[in-house]
């Protein structure tokens, strides 16, 4: 082709094409779970335990029933298949039978026709409960004699990942830092509570709309606890207010299934933003025993890591938290020699499972502390010190996977360079009444599942009007990836992008695509779409050259025609290629597929190719501290992250820019008291006035293995943030603070008392 | 297979299964086109010509404009494509520009925010006419100096059919009789008036619901109207409340996609029952003058037949007619020399165009009183005359098809032959103040169009969920063609019938299934849909030989399961093969395609072959004329039907009755006056007080290339009633009717001066 504008005008990859579904959102026309009407809907409500741990002795429901306007009211004997779900380990009952294990656990479930006739319904359930001793704190929790919560025992499990002698590196290195870190549980906060409708059809099928980030699995546990086929429920995800990991597992979508099942009418139910508080998933918090060795020049030598998680009273997602944090314990980092514990245990807490970064975040904090510690001890700069160290192409992970392609920390830290360098010359040369700091954050991020089958499939479809309808299971809840989806399938079938029709995220009308999660929609699902669509376009060439008697290499997709590259005149359009395939019995829908080549990891040693690629960003935080307040206000965050290729630069910067607001509300605020905190009140999240200059840098190191060689960015982009500005903070305050949220009462601390004492330094330079 | 109750399970051919949809409108769910509910949806309403022939010198629309509450009033001026439309001949404009052509024509469209405010615009529209002279006779219409009507003349079409040497069949023949028929205008007489409503959406696109039966016709003609590409318009077919023909030609959606085009806001038009008589093509009325000649044994030899159409002021579906009516013109009898003329003008009535039976109801009408004439003269009984002229295995037609499979003209006659002979006795033994009559009626139907491609597409659909989606252009009015493909396509895959999700007459959903018209969905969209399931069957037998490790030939498809036919616990489900399928990219969505096997007709001989298969019947009825008052009492029909195979024989036995219905109306009563027949109580359609008591009886002589020996019926249900009970008349009176409907009038004129005078019979015998 020599026509340049011509090629391009084709493909819309790197394109900011309007965001999928933007402007409904826009002029109030999305229909939010909670916008979905159906007719005489009955209102449903949960009775919840105010207990963290009890034998429920008996549940009285009979004046519940009674009361104006009830229609029914369910208990954990009504549920007519298995009583337990998860998103991994089926542990969790949708109402308490024997026991309740933490405040918020739901008991009963009240059906009436009105929200004041369930709440007084509510408000009429006796429930005598013994209360048994409950155990707050994993450590405890895993200790002999403590309360057991479930049969099984207290211990989620455990992720060992072992490299090298670490043993001997600790003997021969030159400086040894060991500190104790500590997160606590954080709240996803969403804008949307979790909400739903369902109905029963004729056919008997119950259908569910649900705010939902996991459309496929809904399904399969929703129909597990009915004890029905699989196909007996359909869900549909309806526009979605944000997810970040806890509308993965199911929470309004089984009481739903349950009351519109049993009672074949159409049901409602919206939480609260209390109940969304109280009871559904949270970030994990852990303990972080983390261990570095180096030798003079700064290079890592090993690490000896100990993570203890505390996953609340139910697994969630959490065994994926567990090795998740294991495996990425290194950062960006190649370290020679390797030892990391990960052991979670239940307790008595709210339920802790998938949020955005699944457990990395909270070890980035870790990693990127030892790497500026190590810094200071050795008097390097902090881009020296990880510029030394960052993985690069051939390098060797903590669990011996070698990277071949796309890796793109070296690029992000250089991007970033300059920016830190200009700002740390002006805070030396000018004085101000605050304390002003920088400070750099890097991650590595596994995309996808961790070393587990983790396809995606998509179809699509010619219409017999010549229009494309592209069909993914892929639920979009604001991250973009019905957009990208778009791109991909338009460019490859040369359409404008506004062409193709979209359906998502519905089990009645799509296959699975997975869980949108592990940051894994554009690189998965934007494979099986390109394999969907490859094939339809296979199709299109095949059948045009026949029709215009010519070969198919001479032939390209442009604007709906199939023409002829040298001379446009010569072309079919796609309904003429619908209408020879309509009488030939040529297939008009066609399926994709894809799943990344990963390995399982070792049982013993964490041994493996847990990811097929993966993203990896720089972030660097300037901030100023109040000292008499202890207010930390973040003045500018630089973020250079590789995605390989950015499908869509607007969307990488959005997703660039809420990562940033969410790193910082880890970094300085959110903190979560299982039980206790139930509102936005009692939570502070960034508003905008917290939020800082953000310059996004997109670094496109492409992954071979991608569609158009793009990876993921969705977690990456809050991981580095938090990181950056508690790096910051020490660099401002002289001190470090170990446990985050670093909130005004722990920089005040810091401010007048120091840092906390390192548990060991050992240098012997 | 030795279980036979096992084999039958897995079929519902020959059952009555439930009809899709009748839940629904039982129930007063089903959704037709006016009730459709677009919010803000403009009300559209058409000014139309009270005069029959005349030039629009101007039109005066800006005092409408004004009027309070109307938005715009469209004249022809405003049409941005092609202002001509027509099924055959694109003859119409969807507004007049120059002159109007019937009393009804449509001069200039209203868009208003209510009814009311589209009334009082309407009122002050003026429009000045200079009146043209009008003709109203197809004869006169064509003779030289008539007005011209269009440019082109006055002629619609012609038609000949010339088989073997007439004239000398005329000499030699022992017998010639000779009679001129003639019916009327009929009108369809839908309960639904037609409507419809349609809206623009962000693409541009414009989708229209309409009441039809030819969703992908409408689409094409409206596209050319506003100068789009056809997919720019989709047209989704309501619930439908009946259509006859009638819903062939596009009535509101030409109205609707103008508006909503050049508006870009919802809009709805519902004719009121005035508009539907006055606007919407008419059965045509023919003049028919059939000369007969026989042996003295009653052997046809020769038919001589003259038929003169009146097509009203535009083509509509008449070109068909013309040709099918001729076609038609020995009914079923084999006729060895045939010499048929048939000719039809436009004039200045009423548009007549499709109504159930394209002509033959006429013809038959004709064919079946001589044949009563020659049995009659030659003294042999009704039964008799047509058991010797009947064709058979081997017969030649007037095109010269030779009939090689399923001709159950014999069968049919064999099976009222009793019920004859029985009333005949009773008539004779028994006295009554009434006189009694019992008559018989035959007739051929060639299913499908008249010697021109008519093709059929499917589409079906393995969904993720394991369900199975059936997709397909036909529009079901009422007929069933719904029930009878899901029943094709439930047997075809081992299931329920009501395991098939059917998608049904959408053009952005469904590939053409053509019209439904010409009896023909059942034979050729059966054979679309019988294509593509057997496609996905094949796939099915093939992966579930692979994940069973066994050969096809063992395996059978049951209850949605793929299993061994000796020991069914050998079994893959539907749902296993999707995740198999998708997985290795293996299509889940089928075509299927069918055109039936035919050759064009010769232009000046009218050979060739026509249809690739015809359906038969004989029909009794028994009557009681009150020599008082002229009414006529049918009492009793019996219907014999051969249909190949019923699929549903309930849904057969539905259309018969119909049929037999609709038959007594056209034999008594219905007759239209262009112009000024506006309503229902002008205008006698049979009540249930009207209705005789049917004997339905179903006769299968299966149709090789019939979807499991299926052919049709829901035209000829119709066909042979009103020459059954016309011959039943004249068997009571002694003297024959030979102007359509029988009505009173003509009942007592035959009652007083006996029977019209023959225009020739020559006997020799």
């Amino acid at each position: 082709m020599t026509d340049t504008n011509f090629s391009q005008s084709s493909s819309s990859i790197g394109l900011n094409i309007s965001r999928v579904g933007a402007e409904e959102k826009l002029q109030g026309k999305a229909l939010f779970a909670n916008d979905v009407v159906l007719k005489n809907a009955l209102c449903l409500k949960a009775l919840r335990s105010e207990l963290p741990h009890a034998v429920i002795e008996s549940i009285e429901v009979q004046r519940a029933i009674n009361s104006p306007g009830c229609v029914a009211v369910f208990t954990g004997r009504d549920i007519p298949g298995k009583n337990r779900y998860g998103l991994i380990n089926k542990d969790q009952p949708l109402l308490a039978d024997t026991k309740v294990r933490f405040v918020g656990d739901p008991v009963a479930l009240v059906a009436a026709v009105s929200e004041d006739a369930a709440q007084t319904a509510l408000s009429k359930i006796k429930v005598e409960y013994k209360e048994l001793a409950a155990v707050f704190d994993p450590e405890e929790a895993l200790a002999p004699g403590a309360p057991l919560i479930h049969e099984k025992g207290n211990l989620l499990g455990k992720r060992l990942i072992k490299k090298g002698v670490p043993d001997l590196a600790f003997q021969k290195a030159d400086i040894v830092i060991e500190r104790k870190y500590q997160t606590t549980f954080v709240e996803h906060a969403y804008l949307e509570p979790d909400a739903g409708a369902a109905f029963v059809d004729q056919s008997g099928r119950i259908t569910i709309y649900a705010s939902t980030q996991n459309p496929h699995y809904d399904q399969v546990d929703v129909a597990k606890l009915l004890g029905l086929p699989e196909n007996m429920v359909r869900i549909i995800q309806t526009a979605t207010g944000g997810g970040f990991g806890s509308k993965l597992d199911i929470n309004t979508q089984g009481f739903l299934g349950l009351a519109a099942y049993l009672l074949k009418r159409p049901v409602k139910m919206t939480y609260s933003r209390e109940e969304a508080f109280l009871c559904t998933s949270k970030r994990h918090p852990l303990k972080i025993v983390y261990k570095s060795a180096a030798n003079k020049d700064g290079r890592l030598l090993a690490i000896d890591v100990k993570i203890i998680g505390d996953t609340g009273a139910y697994a969630s997602y959490g065994l994926a938290v567990v090795t998740r944090s294991a495996v990425h314990a290194t950062g960006p980092y190649e370290v020679p020699n390797v030892h990391v514990e990960s052991v979670f245990a239940y307790t008595n807490n709210s339920i802790a499972g998938a949020m955005r970064g699944f457990g990395v975040p909270q070890m980035a904090f870790a990693h990127e502390s030892q790497m500026d510690l190590l810094a200071e001890a050795l008097a390097v700069s902090p881009l020296e010190i990880r510029a030394r160290n960052i993985l690069r192409l051939g390098s060797t992970t903590a669990t011996k996977q070698t990277l071949t392609a796309s890796v793109g920390i070296g690029a992000c830290i250089e991007a970033i360079a300059p920016h830190y360098e200009q700002i740390k010359k002006s805070i030396e040369l000018t004085k101000t009444k605050n304390l002003r700091g920088v400070g750099l954050g890097c991650m590595m991020y596994g995309i996808g599942n961790t070393g587990v089958q983790n396809p995606s499939t998509a179809q699509v479809e010619l219409q017999p009007d010549g229009t494309i309808t592209l069909f993914s299971g892929a639920a979009d809840i604001g991250q973009g990836s019905s957009t990208v989806l778009t791109q991909i399938a338009a460019t490859e079938l040369g359409l404008d992008s506004n062409k193709i029709d979209l359906v998502t995220a519905d089990t009645g009308m799509t296959t699975s695509a997975g869980a949108t999660s592990a940051s894994r929609q554009t690189y998965i699902s934007g494979n099986a779409v390109l394999d969907a669509v490859s094939k339809l376009k296979e199709m299109l060439l095949t059948e045009a050259a026949t029709m215009l008697r010519t070969g198919r290499a001479s032939l390209t997709l442009k604007n709906g025609r199939i023409e002829n590259i040298s001379n446009n005149a010569l072309f079919v359009t796609l309904e003429q290629v619908v209408r020879k395939a309509v009488t030939e019995g040529i297939p008009l829908k066609w399926q994709g597929f894809f799943d990344p080549d990963t390995t399982p990891l070792d049982p013993d040693t964490g041994e493996g190719n847990p990811y097929a690629t993966f993203a990896f960003a720089a972030q660097l935080a300037e901030i100023e501290i109040d000292v008499l307040t202890g207010e930390v206000t973040v003045t500018k965050v630089v973020a250079a992250h590789d995605v390989g290729k950015a499908i869509n630069p607007d969307c990488v910067k959005g997703q660039i820019y809420g990562g940033v607001a969410m790193g910082l509300g880890f970094a300085l605020m959110e903190e979560f008291a299982p039980g206790k905190t139930v509102s936005l009140k009692d939570y502070h999240v960034p508003t905008f006035s917290d939020m800082p200059d953000v310059h996004a840098i997109i670094v496109e190191d492409a992954e071979p293995t991608g569609p158009y060689g793009a990876k993921g960015v969705g977690e990456p982009a809050l991981i580095p943030t938090a990181p950056a500005i508690l790096n910051a903070i020490a660099d401002a305050l002289g001190s470090r603070i170990y446990f985050l949220p670093a909130n005004l009462e722990r920089i005040m601390k810091a401010i007048h008392s120091g840092t906390s004492k390192p548990l060991k330094i050992k240098l012997m330079v």
